[in-house]
Formats: structure tokens, C-alpha cells, sequence
């Protein structure tokens, strides 16, 4: 197949009419599709149905601990929970707090806990002339915001298939002090599908930061979110890693069942050092009577315990991968061997990032778009919504069935292969 | 019967071997006893145990919008959820948010909203030098603690039954720009039970206060919470008066099913202006996914509408008044009559407010607290916990039984009178 880039004009032309004329029919069709955002399918809800036959008038409402679980108290969550959420992060039940239903919430309020008060006595970020924060990209479009939103400088750091760049990070977070923290999401990364290295893991924990207070947000949103529970990817533990290197306290980690059990109505959890999570306990008891208990023990009674939910996300990927498989043969086919774009082939999470030629990003989104497919705007993987180079989309094809993912895929490519001869007609 | 402020020193010093002995054989019982806490009791608790059965995996998880409520989406809650905690706070469902289980976290968030971000426009309260509360006390502990931990000056306002001292009230929020807020729980209030006048109201909502970023947050925590239905105790729309009086957003309100349905797993909701709504949305969208729709779903579904609701509390009601009936029997016969103490006769709510003599209250809590019963501390109900006459005590009946609520009065009245009498031996 002949690489768009080493195309004549003539041949670039003829090529533009035809993906017109494909790209005319494809919006006759009045198509109405979206594969905007990494949210479950209908058939993936499903699966957690049963958990609402968990808990019924009849059953016993005591915490193990003989809590009664109705009432206020316990503010770190029910012990049967810390346990269960602690094993999915790989951290002791006394590290791990256990919360409502967004791990978004709960980052978010310990970015405004270290603003507010500082972290273990450490001046309050507010009262710092400024902060910046590391965000490697393509990355969270909501976990950028968040820092945008409380005003940090967002510094981008590229990332590979082995995670952020380490040279880059250490040479903010070692020598900066204004620097306070990096956004991580270790496992099938958000956007990229990354799975960080033994290396990068050990080179974050061994991190001699320049701030006291920096921390790493650990956000292990899809731990166990394999596509293939064959060929499961894993990440050393950080939590142990930044203890044998001498910094226990330089991470938080979160995680939810958002994509286990219910998007909207799952729980969240957090695990970091012991002396991390009580001074994040002595301001929350003033902040809340705790989180919703009853629902942490549907989950618990519903799971048992790790290795049934490992089970349980079988059924996910069962669901997922057809759709995955759909995406990833159709970027092969259409777009393989032409010289005009990448992606990734993730093995988990929700997302395929896929770069196109640079300074066509928006102008595919705009065409699907007119088309009457809808995607995560261009750019909104790196800070401020800005792609420098213009050239990142993110693929969520969770929600769709597989036929409605297999023909945006179709629109998408053909925007594609479109924007591309465009751009590179434009460039003679 | 004799006052004890009239009696001679010989027969203060007999009354007090009497009580002393009395004190005594109290102790000797070895009693475990606690009225410390507003926690409703199991069978409070119990009362809403069929809420569970009502969604099962066979139900229809959508909100009468069409949304599935299982996945991510409505940040402001589900329609029916708005509609029926609107009602509840007399608010329209635009002007309603719904939220998780905790309101105190509500509160906690909207306070730090205005201290990162300001409101509506205005300078965030983190920038500027010094920033007053109005707290009428006595008060709810955990609303002075929050606004403590932010470091606002708190400033104490005197209470009767009608509410918070109106003149005072007016002569800081309308003179001092500095002063941005103040704690109300307009409906049998904590610990107080005042139930605010018309003219209370009337006087908050006319105010022309110095701080245009000025609110008055309105915990309408027991709205509905009546002891006796037959004798409903109700305050003016506070939204309408502010609304009618030219400040239509000057007012932030409050209220949960915490003591409707389940303490630790109920649903809060908050109302106010539009203009308000939208700019708490606006900053909301980056913090959470928003709340657990399949909570606020069981809510609805199980009480329908708010006559429902109020329905359910009738059944509250017939479970708390034996246990305030209590009190104050043993309150008016133990120590009526001997000019030592004064405590009110709540309608509603969760409190007996006992004011003993001053400089006292320290003293019959620590007596109490050696003889096995829990009170909660003394001053508590003051900012930074502490009562300047030392006469306060908050009595919180609802969660152990009716007979150990008995038990508990009988040894708080002989302390409260052992305590009286030590003073007033001491006086002399």
C-alpha cells in the first residue's frame, strides 16, 4: 500500500475526491453515533444487578465490627470494605479509606484539603505564590481540570507505552519546589492504554522531590480492567515501592467500582501511608458524617472478596474486547501502512488514543461531527484542552453496542483519511 | 417548694449529704448510659428497612427523564429526587440539588467553595484578611466546627424561642463587610428548639447586608421532624421571603433524610436562587460525577411523594416523644421549682437544651461521666467549645431506649442539683 505521504499531487486529488464522495454518502446515512466518553454499556450495568438483591428488609445491617451500619459513624468506611478496596489497590485495610460513589470527588477534595490546610503540616498550596502540577499526555481530561480549576501551572510531560517520561519528571519534581504533585493513571492509562514499567515505577517511588509536600495521585482507575484475562498487565505495588525507597508518604492512591458494579453508584477508596491517612482523617471528621455504609456493604456481600470481582470483570471484558477488536481492525485496515496515523493496541481500560497527522485533530472531530458522530473534542487529553500538535483523539467505544461502534469506525477513518490528503495538499 | 437560692447555708450543707448519698448509690449501679449524640435508634432505623426491598435487579433503573440511572450523567440529581426534596425545603426542582448522604458535607463544601472560589463573582474569602461567622447559640457543634476549621472569627449570637437575636444579627451582617455568613436551623433548632418567628425570618431575609457575597445558610435539618402532628410547628419560605424582600440570593438551604431515613445512608439536598444553582454547578461539574442516582431513586420510590414522607415521620414521632416525655417529666419534677435550671420543651426535633446554674454545666457533665453516663461535653454548643457561663447542656434523648433514658435523667438531675448546691456553697 503506497503511504499518502509519498502520493504525487495528482494522485492526492483524485484520492480527495473520492474520500469526499465517501464521506457524502456516510452523512446521508443522518448517522446519530457517539464514542465521546468511557462510559459502561447497558449490558455491562447489567452485570451488577444482582448486587441490588443483596441487601433486602430482612437482611443483618452490622458491620463486622458490629457497627450498626444504618446510623452515623465509622468515617473511614466498614472494615469489610477497607479490606476489599484495600486488596484491589494492594494496600492494609488501616491505609485504606473507603468513600462515596466518585474517586473523582475524592481527588478532587484532597487537591483542596493540601490548598486549604497543606499536607502533614505543610504550608497550605494557597498561600504559595504558585503551583504547578505534572500531567503527562495525552492524559484525564477531568483530572487536568481539576488543577486548572484551583488555579496550578499544568505542566505536560510526554508519555509511551512505558508512562510519563522520567527524565522530564524528575527534573521538575527534583529541583522544583513549586512543583507539588503528578497525575498518574498507572494501568491502561487514560487516554493511552500505557501500563507503566517496572522502571518508571521505581524511578517515581525513588523521587527525592523538591517539595516536602509533593505527591504522586496514583488514580489505579483500572487495575483490574483487562480486556484479556489471559495477558493481564500489572504495575509493581507503589505503595511498598515508595516505602522501600524511603518515602512512604509520597503517594495517594484511589480507585472506584465505577466500572466494576455502577458508574453513577459504586464506592470509591483511597490507600497511602498510615500518617497520610490520619491527617487526612482529622480534617474529614470535621468535613462529613462518612460515606453511605449500606452501600459498601452491598458491594462486600456482593464481591465477597477480590477474587470475585476479578471474576465479575470477566463478564466486563467479555463485553468490551468485541468492541476493542471492532476499533483496532478497522484503524488496521483503513488506516494501516499509510503513513498518516498511530494508535495504541491496549490490552485494558477504556480507551483507544489514536494520533492522526499533526493539525488534523480537529478538523477529523469537526467532520465525524458534521457526519453525525460525536467524539471527545480534540485535545481535551492534554491541559487547558490544548493539543499542541493537533493531532491526539481518544476512542470510547464502552457505550455503543459493536455494530454502532463498527460504523463510526467506518465515518471515522474515511474523516480520517480525509483531513490527511487535505493537510498534505495544503502543505505543497 | 423551697428554692434552693433561698435556703440558709445549714440546710444547703444537709441537701448536700442527701445528694451526695443519692450520687453514691447512683454510682454503685455501675450504670453504662448515653445521651450524647442526635443518632436515631434502631427502631428509628428499622422504619425505613422496607426502603430496601424496593429496588431489586428487576426493576427499571431509569429516571422518569429517561436517563439510566446506573451510569455516569445528572450532576444535579434525578428529576423526581429534586421534586421531592424540593418540596420538602418548599423549593422548585430548578432551584434543587440533590446530593449523597451527608448534608453536613454539603455545607462543608459550600463554605469551602466560597473560601476557594467565591460566589457568584465575588473575592474569594481565602484572599481576604479576616472573614466573621454569625453563630446563634447555643448551636450545632459540627456547624461551628467546619466553620472553625477554616479559620473564621465566630462570633456568638444570643437565642430565645423565637430565634437568634435580631438586632444583634442586623448590627453586624449589616455594618461589617467582613461578616459573610451566619448558622441557622430555623425548625427545632440544636439544641434550642426554637422555632423561628415570622418576624425572625422576616428581619433575615430583609437585611441589607454589608458583604454582597453575604448568605445565611439555612440547615433545615428538621423541617418535619414534629414530636407531636398535631401540633406542627412551620416557618415562613425563607426563599420567597429573601425573594420577596429584594435579595433573592442571599440564601443557601439545607436539608437530608438522615433522620427521615437512614442516618448514614439517607440523601441531602440544597436549594437557593437559580442564579446560586448554576454557579455551584459550574464549579460542581469539575469536582464529582455527581451523587448515587440508584439512592435517590430508592427514596423516591419508596415514599412517592412528601406526603409520604411526612407520613413516615408520624411514625418517628410516636417513637421519640416517650423518650422527651421522659425528660422533661423528670426535668420539671426533679428540679422544677428550686431556681436552679431552666431547659425548653421542644416541639420537634432532637434536643432538650438544659441550662443549669451558670458555672456548672462543666461540673454535672464530669459528675455524670463518673457515674457512667455520657453526656455530650459542656460548652459544646458554643464556637470553639466554649460557654461563657458554663451553663449549657445539650440532652439527646432519641437513641438509647425510653427505660434507660429514665435512668439517665434520674442521675443527670441529682448531679445537676449536687452541682447547684456545691456552687452555692460556695458563693457564700
Amino acid at each position: 500500500m503506497k503511504k499518502y505521504t509519498e502520493m504525487t499531487r495528482d494522485e492526492l486529488v483524485l484520492l480527495k475526491k473520492d474520500l469526499e464522495k465517501a464521506y457524502q454518502e456516510q452523512k446521508d446515512q443522518g448517522l446519530k453515533l457517539d464514542i465521546s466518553r468511557g462510559k459502561p454499556s447497558s449490558a455491562q450495568l447489567d452485570l451488577a444487578m444482582p448486587m441490588l438483591d443483596i441487601l433486602t428488609s430482612g437482611s443483618d445491617l452490622h458491620a463486622e465490627d458490629g457497627t450498626d451500619i444504618r446510623n452515623y459513624g465509622i468515617l473511614a468506611g466498614i472494615p469489610e470494605a477497607r479490606k476489599l478496596m484495600g486488596d484491589l489497590m494492594g494496600a492494609d485495610p488501616s491505609q485504606t479509606i473507603v468513600f462515596g460513589n466518585s474517586s473523582l470527588n475524592v481527588m478532587y477534595d484532597t487537591i483542596a484539603r493540601a490548598v486549604l490546610f497543606g499536607i502533614m503540616g505543610s504550608r497550605p498550596w494557597k498561600d504559595l505564590p504558585r503551583v504547578k502540577f505534572l500531567c503527562p499526555v495525552p492524559g484525564y481530561d477531568r483530572h487536568f481540570a481539576v488543577t486548572e480549576q484551583f488555579g496550578f501551572e499544568l505542566i505536560s510531560i510526554p508519555t509511551d507505552d512505558n508512562g510519563p517520561d522520567m527524565d522530564l519528571v524528575e527534573e521538575y519534581a527534583c529541583k522544583d519546589p513549586e512543583v507539588k504533585g503528578i497525575w498518574c493513571v498507572p494501568v491502561y492509562s487514560n487516554p493511552g492504554g500505557a501500563v507503566y514499567s517496572k522502571e518508571t515505577v521505581e524511578r517515581l517511588a525513588g523521587m527525592k522531590t523538591a517539595a516536602e509536600d509533593f505527591r504522586i495521585f496514583w488514580d489505579n482507575a483500572y487495575a483490574i480492567h483487562h480486556l484479556d484475562y489471559d495477558h493481564q498487565r500489572q504495575v509493581p505495588n507503589i505503595l511498598e515501592e515508595c516505602e522501600k525507597a524511603g518515602h512512604p508518604d509520597m503517594v495517594y492512591q484511589f480507585c472506584s467500582t465505577s466500572k466494576i458494579t455502577f458508574a453513577g453508584a459504586g464506592i470509591a477508596a483511597m490507600s497511602a501511608s498510615r500518617a497520610n491517612i490520619e491527617d487526612i482523617l482529622s480534617r474529614m471528621t470535621i468535613q462529613t458524617i462518612g460515606a453511605d455504609k449500606i452501600n459498601q456493604l452491598r458491594h462486600v456481600r456482593f464481591f465477597k472478596n477480590l477474587d470475585g470481582m476479578k471474576e465479575h470483570m470477566k463478564k466486563h471484558a467479555a463485553i468490551l474486547k468485541p468492541k476493542f477488536d471492532v476499533v483496532l481492525q478497522k484503524l488496521d485496515t483503513e488506516l494501516g501502512g499509510r503513513g498518516i496515523a498511530s494508535w495504541n493496541h491496549p490490552m485494558g481500560g477504556y480507551f483507544v488514543s489514536f494520533n492522526g497527522m499533526e493539525g488534523t485533530a480537529k478538523r477529523i472531530v469537526g467532520l465525524c461531527r458534521e457526519a453525525g458522530l460525536v467524539l471527545t473534542g480534540a485535545g481535551a487529553a492534554y491541559p487547558y484542552g490544548k493539543d499542541p500538535a493537533d493531532s491526539n483523539i481518544r476512542i470510547a467505544p464502552s457505550l455503543p453496542p459493536a455494530e454502532e461502534v463498527a460504523l463510526a469506525m467506518d465515518l471515522f477513518t474515511i474523516c480520517a483519511r480525509l483531513a490527511a490528503v487535505e493537510k498534505l495538499l495544503d502543505q505543497e
